[in-house]
């Protein structure tokens, strides 16, 4: 199944199913259905399951609003996390120069990084001038999670979606920490859908790539990942709680603007598009913050 | 005012003013009062008014619970979001070696770590051997913070408390990210109350401490801070958004663990309190996680 979060002409959040082109709110499908993916979570398997059954591609062709009308938020507006993992994929870890990892490097994004497809990436050109893009396959976990065995982890998975691990370069290597450089606002883009576990099956082996205006930047394939979804998830468990709703960013492959010869940087107008197979397009542009 | 959040004997939060050692439920204080410290910080100035009017001594004496028969929690049990400032007491920094930093460093914890005063700071010993204490003054956030100047910063501030930024220093020296060293189930114990910035005036010099089964390990003062409080809201608002609840725990004073010679760990049974001048003991003590 395939969900949004988009928000209403009245202001509030709600959650969409998405069949096809068309979006039929959440809350509509099942009788006292999730109105928000909060609540869809809150619902557990058993609300998924009754939206599932009730998506029927004849309802949706009738009744759908085009999805392209709707006013998309990340599919998790406001996570508790956003866990993210630095140097997993082996192409972008060489282009580093740094050693092959032995676990998941961790690291945190803070959750008012996040924006919806279509919203601007903005920074302060007093603050940053080294904006960077990182695609990345997230992870949305469903469950409560703690201390899973890799056969144990992808229970725990929601589903997918594409994020951009937009990144600050001038600020991550002065501070050494990477959480100030990753966490500004607006630079973790998620969306535009979270497509669940079961429609998309194994997330091992698809092409993922980063364009700007149009011209590549990143391709290539989740199978290049060092530690896949299962070992993340395990990983990150064994030292806290995943609850549902947590985001995981699992890594950028090669062709980041920071390690190009010479490097380059994100400009305000430039079209940022992280698409990843199976999932879709997320697409963001650039802008300078107003003072 | 003093603010302290205690579960009720039926498993729910609740928010108490404390006034000496009697506390009373912030709900029956006001008519329509804030029930838990969220639904205080979205009433913003006009709530915390409203209570501070109504807590009167004689009242308290009158009616009030005894403190110590609350099952207190952390202040914020779930915040959104933990910052925390790396070495930023100077003689911190001089026993870690490092040169004295030019801004607040930031880095995260993840708020599954926070616990109250009196739970237990649990570990795997199959995941880390080496837990350390960090005695820190907590900031808790109270307006939603934007580009913040110095002179606006503390309007943001709803008041301290303290804070315990447990550390896993085995992962924090393998991973060079801290926060998955940082972020263990368990390692962020906060409380035992929230001191309100009207009542506690300027937190820039107040005696901060840490004993480990009463045996003094760090003692210090916080105008031995590189960036004060002020310093550092304004610093984080420039990057990202504050919000009501978040806090920022501001980096501990020399004494750790760590850096001692030889090293010493917590082990299991310890007591751990970090005591912090006008504010309070936080008592904590150690324990394996079971498996």
């Amino acid at each position: 199944m395939r969900l949004c979060s988009y928000r209403e002409s009245g202001g509030d959040e709600r959650l969409a199913v998405v069949v096809g082109d068309r979006a039929l709110p959440a809350a509509d499908l099942a009788p006292g259905g999730p109105r928000t993916i909060v609540e869809l979570l809150a619902g557990g398997q058993r609300a998924l399951d009754a939206l599932r059954e009730r998506a029927s591609e004849e309802r949706f062709r009738r009744d759908g609003r085009p999805l392209e009308e709707l006013q998309l938020l990340a599919p998790v507006p406001r996570p508790r996390k956003v866990v993210a993992i630095g140097r997993n994929y082996r192409e972008h870890a060489t282009e580093e120069g740094a050693e092959p990892p032995t676990a998941p490097l961790i690291f945190a994004k803070f959750p008012t990084s996040v924006i919806g497809p279509g919203d601007s990436i903005c920074w302060d050109p007093a603050l940053t001038t080294q904006v960077d893009y990182e695609a990345e396959l997230g992870v949305v976990i469903g469950r409560r999670a703690r201390r899973l065995t890799r056969e144990q982890a992808l229970d725990a998975v929601l589903g997918y979606t594409c994020l951009n691990d937009v990144s600050a370069r001038d600020l991550q290597f002065v501070d050494g920490q990477w959480t100030r450089s990753k966490s500004l606002d607006t630079f973790c883009p998620m969306g535009p859908v979270l497509v669940t576990t079961d429609e998309l099956g194994d997330a091992g082996d698809l092409a993922i790539g980063c364009t700007v205006n149009g011209e590549v930047r990143q391709a290539a394939r989740t199978s290049d990942l060092y530690f896949g979804v299962a070992d993340i998830v395990s990983h990150c468990s064994q030292a806290f709680t995943l609850e549902p709703g947590d985001v995981i960013a699992t890594g950028t492959p090669a062709g980041v603007g920071a390690f190009r010869k010479p490097p380059v940087w994100l400009a305000p107008g430039d079209e940022v598009v992280v698409e990843i197979e199976r999932i879709g397009r997320l697409v963001n542009r650039c802008s300078l913050e107003s003072t």
